[in-house]
């Protein structure tokens, strides 16, 4: 279906899935971090499923271009041969607008509660992901592990039929909620040493609002030290990923 | 399949739907809200899985007329084309008989429990929403954005196939799943400021039936000041989200 | 499929399946009153899952005979004409025999757990359903309500087809996640006060075995004065079901 | 579709499944039980997601194989006859490789989780289970009952049409969810006393690698005395299911 998707289509496509996903996938954390909130303190199993399903939500929006939403998704469909190097700047673009456009709705959502909050040096991590123990190199292995399990599902998957542009879950909406139980999944197991960006535009994107757009009062540096690894991390996963898959689509 | 459905059978099949989907959506409210309940307090995923699931079973039984429930998604379908202007007022009919009736039972069923609770006052929250923090224009930004997920996802989900009165998901009520899911994770990501109504009906008609019918000793006003909110919020928030569908739509 | 099946072949199916759903049904209980486990104190939502999907187990092994498990289903299908009244019997056979061998087998399981308990008399409640609030009349309101959405959702969903000998799901195991999801939500929503047998197998069947069949120390009586109740209404809700089916059925 | 899968590709579509399996599976205990992990206490309804959404992640990847992942099943089926004796060896080794490689593969994610954890003789319990009351017999009754649950339902439910390998749930990976949707029922409803390894390899390949391979500090004999009953209980249980299974498939 691909072939005939103009470049503006991808990225307004890309855009309104990657939106959806980090509205959804933010305002978990910001349901559960901001006092007054009915999901105050609302533990770790709801904020994985909200993240999980935010996959869902904005994956299955996001169909008709194989619902990227993710550089590291892209980048492995593209080392696969799944998808042309040539559309690939246009994933990009639109991932990157999605998750920035994604996070200020987000603030949006819950501007009572972020005006609320009496520590605001806390809310970058409503934004973008952290370490529990920093150390870079271990945090990179523990994101790379985590999108190598993501890419790899995707590219395994049986559904995986030479669709150009990604995976094709068939014409039910229903058929992403592989996608988001990997997600859930991933959050559950993979996610307590780094929190689980696996997609560079989900942390980027957000860092970027939250640093550049956002009027947060008494907001913290956007810790740009640590803002390479969510995004090289996932993207040497899905390449990783996609070599694999190349190794085991020869042999068998 | 709509073009045949007689004005009585939108009403009834959407009535039904309806009463299922509020008599559950106010059942988990009121678990957890009563106490000597086995969901006491029982925490916000218990209450999020409640309605998301509520969904599921009330769309799949008002399958015949496409399971709308929600005067936003009436509007919605009808601003973008998919339903007549001339069936609206049987569908808002049914899903107002509908949630009303649904509260009703759910007061049936809780009967001792409203019985025994020592604060009659806080029983209004068991029927309809109210803000965690009162500012009605940002409280009205949190409904739009949240009923715009809602009903974008209808429109845009890849299983809509032109259905007269609404999105098709095929013959297996697995379908409605989906709307679950997304339902599931508003109001994990974007419930927390004001309860995520997304849904006039689900929110006024209860209110009446608690203002009205209910015998509840001791209860307080309906908080009719904020009743307005969370019918006038997702009905901006399914015109934006038709809107953007027909942009789309026209450009792709 | 149905008419092929001999009246053996009914039973085995109903017991199997049925053994199923009162094994993971009755073993989540146990797994969170007897201390000594995994998931001691675990909460509603884990008791609700466990339940839930403790139907998507039974039900898609059953899935030859319909999968009913339940005396409440066979009867709503029965009164609303999918079933034939005589092949009625051998379903209820195989559904009480299936629930008491279910509940041995949950004793089993945790027959440690059983011997470490220091409160022998809370065990009753792993097997079978009780009150929070005693009061015959309105605990019959409750199961008639919570039954009503079960057999009526079996009746209304609408992948039912003609089958004859109860819902028609498909090849597909996975169809089975739909009661799933239904009981899910429904002992989410209106399990609160008396914990949602809606059906008299599931209650009466290990209400026998407890009594008559494990050998645990130190068990209380087994509160028969209240075991009607749960037999009683989830019949007279299956059958009120089934009626506002046939009216909706002949009126559209 | 397995007459023509080479010994080769057994082993790599078996071991990649497996590995994914058990890195998620022992990744969400290392979550809980590590400090300094987003998932810290988080409780069993997690843990039990966390597996079984592993199973689903992991089966959908090697449906080539039909999936086995687990000696138990691999056992099951061949005595059903669904499986060729012969190529039965080179399950077993793709499932043992690929469960030790899953246990290295958590270990490097939780890598500086590991090292900061002050009690190391814990870990072992993040690789392998343990029973709550140490009492083999009945341990191995326990164990014997979840695997005749796991391996009854994959023999007995309706999608297993003839294929050679195992059951085929269609092209969807979705289908997976199925077994998905038993694992984590068995987790909540019969996991309470032993932790459900109702898998050798899922036991075993983590007990090697915990023993010979990983460099923790501090950790304390792999319990040697006890590593025997979560492999012969579930090889036990699927042989009784795959009994139960003939009998039943002849008379019927």
């Amino acid at each position: 279906m691909s072939q005939s998707l103009s470049p503006g289509a991808i990225i307004v496509w890309e855009l309104l899935g990657t939106a959806v996903l980090l509205l959804l996938g933010n305002g978990v954390v910001a349901n559960v971090v901001l006092r007054k909130n009915n999901g105050f303190q609302a533990g770790t199993l709801f904020i994985t499923f909200g993240w999980g399903f935010a996959v869902f939500a904005g994956a299955s929006i996001a169909a008709p271009t194989g619902a990227h939403l993710n550089p590291a998704v892209t980048l492995g469909l593209a080392i696969s041969g799944k998808v042309s190097w040539t559309v690939v700047p246009y994933y990009l673009i639109g991932e990157m607008l999605g998750a920035i456009l994604g996070a200020v709705l987000c603030w949006l959502t819950y501007k009572l509660q972020f005006d609320d909050h009496p520590n605001p040096e806390e809310t970058l991590g409503i934004f973008s992901t952290a370490p529990q123990i920093r150390n870079k190199a271990w945090n990179l292995v523990t994101e790379i592990i985590g999108t190598f399990v993501l890419v790899g599902w995707i590219l395994f998957n049986p559904v995986y039929k030479n669709a150009s542009t990604g995976p094709d879950f068939g014409n039910a909406a229903l058929g992403y909620a592989g996608v988001a139980f990997v997600v859930l999944v991933i959050g559950i197991s993979l996610g307590g040493p780094t929190g689980y960006a696996i997609n560079p535009a989900r942390d980027l994107g957000p860092r970027l609002a939250y640093a550049f757009l956002l009027p947060i009062k008494g907001k913290r540096d956007p810790d740009w030290g640590y803002s390479w690894v969510p995004v090289v991390g996932p993207l040497v996963g899905a390449a990783l990923a996609a070599v694999v898959w190349l190794g085991v689509h020869n042999l068998t």
